[in-house]
């Protein structure tokens, strides 16, 4: 039997048609469909692991997952070969041989979110399923400020949807945390260690709530300390969102050698 | 009664989930989906006229149509209205009111088409219903070569799929056709007086013959002058082609009007 090798996805999709990230019974979901591929091509069944879940009608740009493959394919046949299975919503956009044991979640240092307001007057339909149409007047420089508020190491809990885990410690690294316009888009990116079910969604329904003037940027301290769901704003919708990149260890590796042969 | 009023809509829609644009029987079609809101403001059945009939899965960045209203809501109120009730991937994007009588199809002038060629090694998702995606080697300057040769006052039955009028005489002038690189995309515009069945769809097929190097840009006149579907490429895939704008008589009239108002 030929030895397994670890392998890195990086994947791009449109999350509009699928039931998010995660297998589950009767529901198309991205795990599953890319789970599917690999079987075509390991000719078994193959498990995949996600950097984490996306929730339904989330996007990613390039979310990471990791699998074992006894197929001695190298990788630009491996990303051809899923490409050709895979719907066109669903991409692999990098495969790599990993380290032995890569575990595309245990092993992500940090993860970038990025989540796009549409404020344009009306909705250009080939951004409609990428965008949260919200054209209505906003206070944005008031939600800069409150974004900027919203990093640091925290307690997070009171962002966090019922649903995920609230046994496990709700702390959490916010490393940044910015808005910014883009022409017609208000555009906020959140980099962290990592992030609870649905806070980053609730950050930006909390965004908004300051954009409204219903919240003061100084009331997320408040929100912060009280740990409780109900002193936020509500959730965002998933279409605005998307699971922007996840960096492990070895980038970092990577990066500081292509720095150093580039020097020499 | 109060009397009706002629107006003119511009419409830019995603087609992707559609049955083109014109009206059928147990198909969501474009032009279907808007009379139904224009019903629901008018509150009696509506009749709407497109420039032209785009086909299942082409797409509008401004699409014109026409219809008249007994209605005296206001043309802000019109647009608002209509995309209240319109699904996210069409929209109104402008509506005025036209001279009596104002036919969108008799009264054009010019159309403008683009089709969106991809060339990235890997469609990003978010683009695959929006282009077609080719990354296979092609001869880019042959083909804006031979994209050229279409222009001119010509005979294009060669170029005209079986299901258009063909008893009708298949003159058309085509005033400018090019190709033209724009990052990963390969883009190809045309503007003419009018265009038989799928002609553009026929043209783009036809390039990419040429981009293979099936066929010279020579080729092109030999091909006109055969008046012979046969001799042309095959249809590109409609996801690729836009219906880019429209042009009427008085929006000429309009643009000298601003001009002589802003140099006064």
């Amino acid at each position: 039997m030929a030895s397994e090798r670890s392998w890195r996805l990086t994947l791009a999709y449109d999350g509009t048609a699928y039931s998010g990230w995660q297998v589950q019974p009767a529901a198309t979901t991205i795990q599953g469909t890319v789970e599917e591929a690999l079987a075509v091509v390991e000719g078994r069944p193959v498990k995949l692991t996600g950097s984490g879940r996306t929730d339904a009608g989330v996007h990613a740009l390039a979310q990471v997952a990791s699998c074992t493959l006894a197929s001695p394919i190298p990788a630009h046949g491996l990303i051809k070969a899923l490409n050709r299975l895979l719907p066109a919503d669903i991409r692999v956009t990098d495969a790599g041989l990993a380290p032995e044991g890569f575990h595309a979640r245990h092993w992500a240092t940090a993860k970038t979110y990025e989540y796009r307001i549409q404020r344009a007057p009306i909705c250009p339909p080939f951004e409609a399923r990428f965008t949260y149409w919200h054209p209505y007047p906003l206070d944005e420089d008031a939600m800069c400020v409150a974004a900027s508020r919203l990093a640091g190491d925290r307690d997070f809990r009171s962002f966090a949807s019922s649903g995920g885990d609230l046994e496990e410690s709700t702390e959490r690294s916010v490393f940044s945390s910015t808005l910014q316009r883009e022409a017609d888009l208000l555009v906020y990116r959140v980099r962290g260690s990592g992030f609870l079910y649905r806070m980053v969604r609730n950050f930006v329904g909390t965004l908004l709530e300051v954009g409204r003037g219903n919240l003061q940027p100084d009331d997320i301290d408040r929100i912060l300390a009280a740990r409780n769901r109900c002193e936020a704003g509500p959730t965002a919708p998933a279409r605005g969102l998307f699971l922007a990149s996840v960096e492990y260890p070895d980038q970092t590796a990577a990066a500081d050698a292509a720095r150093v042969n580039s020097s020499a």
